[in-house]
């Protein structure tokens, strides 16, 4: 790991994303022990820091690391393995069967290659579901890259059409989680903290549930993170195995509230919204995969208007097929935009900022990152704006929503050490990653 | 201009476009005179053929050049100055005024840097409205970096609210109009041809309307490009001056027809969509434009169904904010499968077909470019396959449309003559239209 000590980052734009959106010409930020000390101009930052190693910023934006709210790096291996496919087929043929196949190997390097690929694209902090078996192999992937997640196993119990080739029995998911609780929650300088990743109601029976919910509440700092309302025949299905609609259920087993983020939540009633606001609920909004597996439009500016926080995920590769958040980020605009046939919904001020600092806020860790200020940890990544797309160059915020893309990002820095910088991974080894995806393919071909 | 002769292409893997869709692994191109002289495996290239040149096709796929059915390559130096906008005080406050105080230079270089994104992006092929003043220009820059191009100047004449600041009359524009055929249209080896860029109904005069379908009916492979049914607004404001429907309008005005192609196409009656079916019209959907303008989602599926020929545009900058077509082969995509909340929807198969093959077919130019095939034009751009997005790489079309981005393009190639690699423009001199692209900036700041 390269690990930097008192630097100085230049850039001839810096974009804040604290609430007062602050845009910096020609700036600085000042780093030391992986905490932001000093952010200003370059004259600023020179007068008030010394640093052993500074690092241009000529033709760059710096911006906080965005942060991927709904992620499954572990199904990157089944990248482009089930496209233009119906969603249940999708499950059962590929998706499932693929996590369920998986050995620990194939799962340590599938999710890295996930992770390296979202801090290829400026990603440094993500919330991630793992598979049920071998998943501290993706949490090593995590420690390993140094990318900041929330993380854990896939909880999963109920024989349905769909869970039984990846399903644990009740006491068996629930002891898999305690213990990895107790062995990566709040490690790595709290970089690493474990997650409670209940699929979907329709593979946690009511038990698995309610022992998820006590675990959240016995933990400090411990969120439950799961899918909800992204089909109508999804939630035709929970109305018929838990008697009643998807967020009346969750309310009902006590599984809602600001220690729990789900995923889609895009076909609710009137009083499933109040139900949502009511309890503070996080919404992660997955844009490409609700498109690309035909799922609906999440009505993000509803969620706005009652004060819910909404933060972006790209969800797992086989329905996206990326882990590039300035895709989600712009698609993110065009679709609450085309919704409702209205041109000045979610402007791009808006988007970065789900990106970022609500990103942040959805995961309970907006006061460590998801913007530059002084005291927040080093998560920082630089956008390079010398390409043909970056000209002319009006306004920053503008250019990196609509314009600029994941590979576009120069720089990734997490927790003050550089994981990514101009086509170089320096924690991890990247063409060992890639011939052990292309040893799976051919396995799988 | 770099003119190659007697080249052999490699590529791990090519995608013909052609209908059957062929893919060859460990393939070569042969092409003579910017034509293409064979296509298959190395080993029968390089059996068959001898090269004065190779180019190493290591990690990429070979295709035939993207073709953008709708762009408004002028806009360029307006990207990211009209953002989340409304659309008419878009139009009104900043496009339309934009476009007219444009100097000739800034028409030249604005033009210059579209095109130089569109090549740097994998187009090779584009169908571009200009201005209406000093838009010789602009042709001069699509001649000069040597993409393909159907072009001319903007023909609008009536006096509405919008169009006072750029319009000019009748008999100057479709005097102008004239000139710019004699001299431009079927030149540079068929490469530029002239297009009637009639703007909209609701800038057109009825009496310029009708001078435009004489101008296209005189000459031989000469087509009209306009808007049409782009915003339900647009559309009822079109009953007040024509007093019928878009599309019974145009009809009327025999505008329509196989020589005819229109942007947008979103809101039809049943009785409209017969009309572009029986007319054989063809039809431009644009997906970012659509998006970020609100207008709504084009129904490509119901096009399709009933044999209407659909290519894929990007727009102008500031409705989109780029030229990339990978962007918007994606949105294309997700917008009819999230539409018609069917996975199934246009699959990646048909929206590459969308983007090559039915695109040159929409331009009326299928015969000579859209696949690679013997006797086609070498009209070809390279996509790297080593980025991590790349990884696993199943399906050569999957990850063309839903994971590569238009910065994984390495190479373009137009009539045989590279335009862009690895970086560089052969053709042009690209610091000194980034230059002239700050320069208007800092006039507009």
């Amino acid at each position: 790991m390269v690990k930097l000590k008192d630097t100085i980052l230049e850039a001839d734009t810096l974009v804040t994303c604290n609430p007062s959106n602050k845009i910096v010409k020609n700036a600085a930020v000042f780093i030391s022990n992986g905490i932001i000390q000093g952010v200003g101009t370059k004259k600023e930052i020179n007068q008030n820091f010394s640093a052993s190693k500074i690092i241009d910023g000529t033709n760059k934006i710096l911006l906080p690391g965005l942060v991927n709210t709904h992620s499954h790096s572990v199904q990157t291996f089944l990248r482009g393995k089930a496209d233009d496919y119906a969603l249940l087929d999708w499950l059962k043929e590929v998706v499932l069967p693929g996590e369920a196949r998986f050995t620990s190997e194939e799962v340590y390097y599938s999710s890295l290659l996930g992770f390296a690929e979202m801090v290829r694209t400026g990603t440094t902090t993500t919330n991630d579901m793992l598979t049920t078996h071998d998943s501290i192999a993706g949490i090593q992937a995590a420690e390993e890259i140094g990318i900041r997640a929330r993380i854990g196993k896939m909880l999963m119990d109920y024989n349905d059409d769909f869970s039984e080739i990846v399903r644990e029995d009740t006491e068996t998911v629930i002891e898999g989680a305690r213990k990895q609780i107790n062995e990566y929650h709040q490690t790595h300088n709290g970089r690493i903290k474990y997650s409670l990743n209940a699929r979907f109601l329709l593979s946690c029976s009511p038990e698995l549930m309610k022992l998820i919910v006590e675990t959240r509440d016995e933990y400090e700092d411990l969120m439950i993170h799961s899918h909800a309302s992204e089909s109508q025949a999804e939630c035709d299905a929970v109305v018929k195995m838990y008697g009643a609609s998807y967020f009346r259920s969750l309310k009902k087993l006590n599984a809602l509230g600001p220690e729990t983020i789900l995923a889609h939540g895009i076909w609710l009633d009137d009083e499933e919204y109040e139900i949502v606001k009511q309890t503070n609920t996080r919404i992660t909004h997955n844009p490409s995969s609700n498109c690309k597996l035909a799922s609906g439009i999440c009505d993000v500016l509803r969620y706005h208007s009652i004060g819910v926080i909404v933060g972006i995920g790209t969800d797992g590769p086989p329905c996206n097929n990326n882990f590039d958040m300035f895709h989600d980020m712009r698609l993110a605009a065009f679709l609450q935009k085309v919704k409702h046939l209205d041109e000045l919904a979610l402007p791009a001020e808006k988007v970065l900022k789900m990106a970022t600092i609500e990103g942040a806020q959805a995961l309970n860790w907006e006061n460590e990152i998801g913007s530059i200020e002084v005291g927040k940890k080093a998560d920082l990544i630089m956008v390079d704006s010398n390409d043909v797309n970056s000209f002319p160059f009006y306004n920053p915020v503008s250019h990196l929503i609509y314009s600029a893309s994941g590979k576009d990002v120069s720089m990734t820095m997490i927790d003050g050490k550089i994981v990514y910088q101009d086509g170089s991974f320096p924690t991890i080894d990247i063409e060992k990653i890639k011939k052990a995806a292309e040893k799976y393919q051919n396995k799988m071909e």
